[in-house]
């Protein structure tokens, strides 16, 4: 059964993170400079980011730091950097964000702005953000788009109103587009900024935990294909990733839930600590402890931003991240786009990845049993819908992107709790017999 | 009238080729070793492409060679490369080189290519293109798109064609795009290469002189907004470009005169000496004397390939490629695509900026005459269709890629034969009466 041909990834974060293991433990504000002991320290590698000294592959690495100004050190975002060389950016974590205007106008290049946004988002937090944009800053003009709500749009029609709408108000290649919103603005805005005018700048303000824990972060961008999820796009890097964490007060209960499937991900395939920390803070997490949200979308963003700073192009590791997501895709197309959250489809098929897993004979019971539990704690699917079938998984497996000369390569746990391979070197009789399993035809 | 911003390009090729000064000292064969002393010597900078040396911005060049290849010397192709470190490619020049398969296979990556195509050239080259793709190599299984020719059909609606038909034949991230056409096929399959699965390899078969010259080098791709041209696109670079010359036998004699709009713009803006061979043989090339041909398309694509390797992205000196295009593409936009043909636009478009860099006292009036008589020598236009106005003109510029804050920067000559800058930096009132010069209203 041994794989010759996977790569193994089991980059452990043990050493590096003192993570509170009990919710009364948390920090209660992890930003706060106040509660040191606290914060966990700085995570992995640290880079200088010294202009004189060219970066190179051997130098990319993933680090979190703190602001430190003496004079408004309270509420003092997170800094999480993903190190891509000259392409490098900054993830701001933190409350009240939207109301430090400096933060956001920095990375703002040129004079005219293009929010993309949708009608759920907009009367939340539009003006919001157009004030961060403008405030004491009145060079810069702010034009905005707004496209509906959900999944099913994120094709290239509403894709075309982005354009339409950046062309009709003269936007050059100077400007900035900001994408307001959850992963399918983020991956929309993120498209349509890489293919403006040849590309230009822009910026990501994620409001949903799936957003702020795993798509804004490292540049995957595009549409959907009524055939396949994410199939037209583009690797582009925003400038930066500002995650307001008050935005999440807004999040329905359903939409919470559904990126906790994301930040499971993060500790099952290379952060085991992480998920032990998760299993004893779930209902905090599910109560929206302000603290254990805080804590869960900076550690799930240091491993994003190390995963993409190791492997920007989805070379190897970086695929990973996509544990259950090639079983999720084809829940979301078969039902139909915006019928399943993203994440419920990828906690759906994390269960089928982690089943098949266990029928390799890669992992023991023991893991099959936590990951069923700790989902269903969040109130996540662990089936998929009773209309798919095999012959539906199947086919819309076939188109999956890490497909590669015919061959689908997937992502499976394998070893002790926090370690997976990215292969197509799996006995197939293991797929077919998880298929079957949870499918009843 | 001088201007403080511009930037001023004059890097003539003057010492670098040994140009044939009369039709009748044409080489007969440009990639022929038998005749070594016809052939220009190798280009500008040469690189070596050492693996084991990273490229760094400052060794990039582009540099020309021929094949040394005792067995099979006749009818070798001349390679220029474009050199862009670890995305350099060649750019392969000849007679017949749809028959050496070994060329095309070299750079085929993975076993599924996608060739895209329309419904003019299909007829005539496509078997060929799929017998050199699969000519001993029978793993690799070839697809095809045909779309509509013209570039009315640049657009999202036909791009969406070449996706459906990439995903329905279940093509991975491993397969390969192949673009056989002209300008708008180069630019369509270019594009949907960048976005198809993020990013797959591709190929450029140019057929047109517009192609072989100018928009199949370089990795300038994109599509058409009814807005504006180009205007959704992405850079991206092909693994080669094959350029057989003898696919010109077929070209419409309008289309050939097109093309060399394009030809006469490297002269212009940086290679008087080109310039001049061409005042002296644009009876050759009209004739389609298959050496002179073989020689502009040659000095083209090293003018071309030096540019881009100089400035990928078009942060300056590649602005300077669209002498005449501003105007030119307000051109084609106000008439409709498709109706005049890029290169006849362009050469209106170019006696425009002739004419406003005159205004300016920038050139003298022999400059003038001499653009004016070589675009006629071509049988191209040199004044705008009647029903453009000065609005329309105004218009379209507005949203033109060069647009930065406001502001219309333009390609202007400047100072001798050979001379131009790319600035903003100019007398409002030049373009204005330039504008009222060539159009009623």
């Amino acid at each position: 059964m041994a794989s010759s041909t996977a790569t193994q990834f089991s980059l452990s974060l043990s050493a590096k993170h003192a993570a509170p293991t009990t919710a009364s433990k948390l920090p209660t504000r992890v930003s706060s400079l106040q509660k040191p002991n606290l914060v966990p320290p700085h995570f992995g590698l640290r880079c200088s980011h010294s202009q004189s000294v060219p970066l190179s592959k051997s130098r990319i690495c993933a680090s979190s730091a703190q602001v430190m100004d003496p004079v408004t050190s309270k509420n003092e975002p997170t800094i999480v950097d993903v190190d891509l060389g000259n392409r490098s950016y900054p993830i701001y974590i933190g409350s009240a964000l939207l109301h430090k205007p400096e933060l956001l106008q920095r990375h703002v290049h040129g004079k005219r702005v293009l929010v993309v946004t949708n009608n759920t988002v907009a009367p939340l937090y539009l003006d919001k953000v157009i004030d961060a944009l403008t405030k004491g800053n009145p060079n810069v003009s702010v034009e905005s788009v707004i496209l509906p709500d959900g999944e099913q749009y994120k094709d290239m029609d509403t894709l075309m109103k982005v354009f339409d709408k950046a062309i009709e108000s003269r936007l050059d290649r100077r400007s900035t587009f900001v994408a307001l919103g959850g992963g399918v603005i983020g991956d929309m805005c993120g498209y349509a900024a890489a293919s403006f005018l040849r590309g230009v700048n822009f910026i990501q303000i994620p409001t949903t935990v799936m957003a702020q824990v795993d798509s804004s972060v490292g540049g995957k961008t595009g549409i959907n294909h009524r055939l396949g999820k994410n199939l037209i796009g583009a690797f582009y890097q925003p400038q930066c990733v500002l995650i307001d964490t008050d935005t999440l007060n807004t999040l329905p209960d359903r939409e919470l839930a559904s990126g906790f499937a994301e930040v499971i991900k993060y500790g099952l395939i290379r952060d085991a600590e992480f998920f032990e920390w998760q299993e004893k803070n779930m209902q905090a997490l599910m109560a929206r402890d302000p603290a254990a949200l805080a804590y869960a979308i900076k550690r799930s963003c240091e491993n994003k931003a190390e995963v993409v700073s190791l492997d920007e192009k989805e070379s190897g590791m970086r695929a990973t991240l996509n544990l259950g997501h090639t079983f999720g895709h084809a829940i979301e197309t078969g039902v139909g786009y915006g019928q399943w959250l993203h994440g419920e489809a990828v906690a759906a098929g994390t269960v089928m990845a982690v089943d098949m897993s266990y029928r390799l004979g890669w992992i023991d019971d023991s893991i099959v049993k936590r990951v069923g539990d700790i989902l269903k704690q969040a109130k996540l699917p662990t089936t998929p819908p009773e209309i798919m079938t095999v012959d539906m998984f199947k086919s819309v497996m076939a188109v999956d992107k890490k497909v590669a000369d015919g061959l689908l390569r997937l992502i499976l746990l394998k070893g002790p709790l926090g370690n997976c391979v990215f292969t197509g070197d799996y006995d197939r009789k293991a797929l077919d017999d998880t298929l079957h399993a949870f499918c009843k035809s």
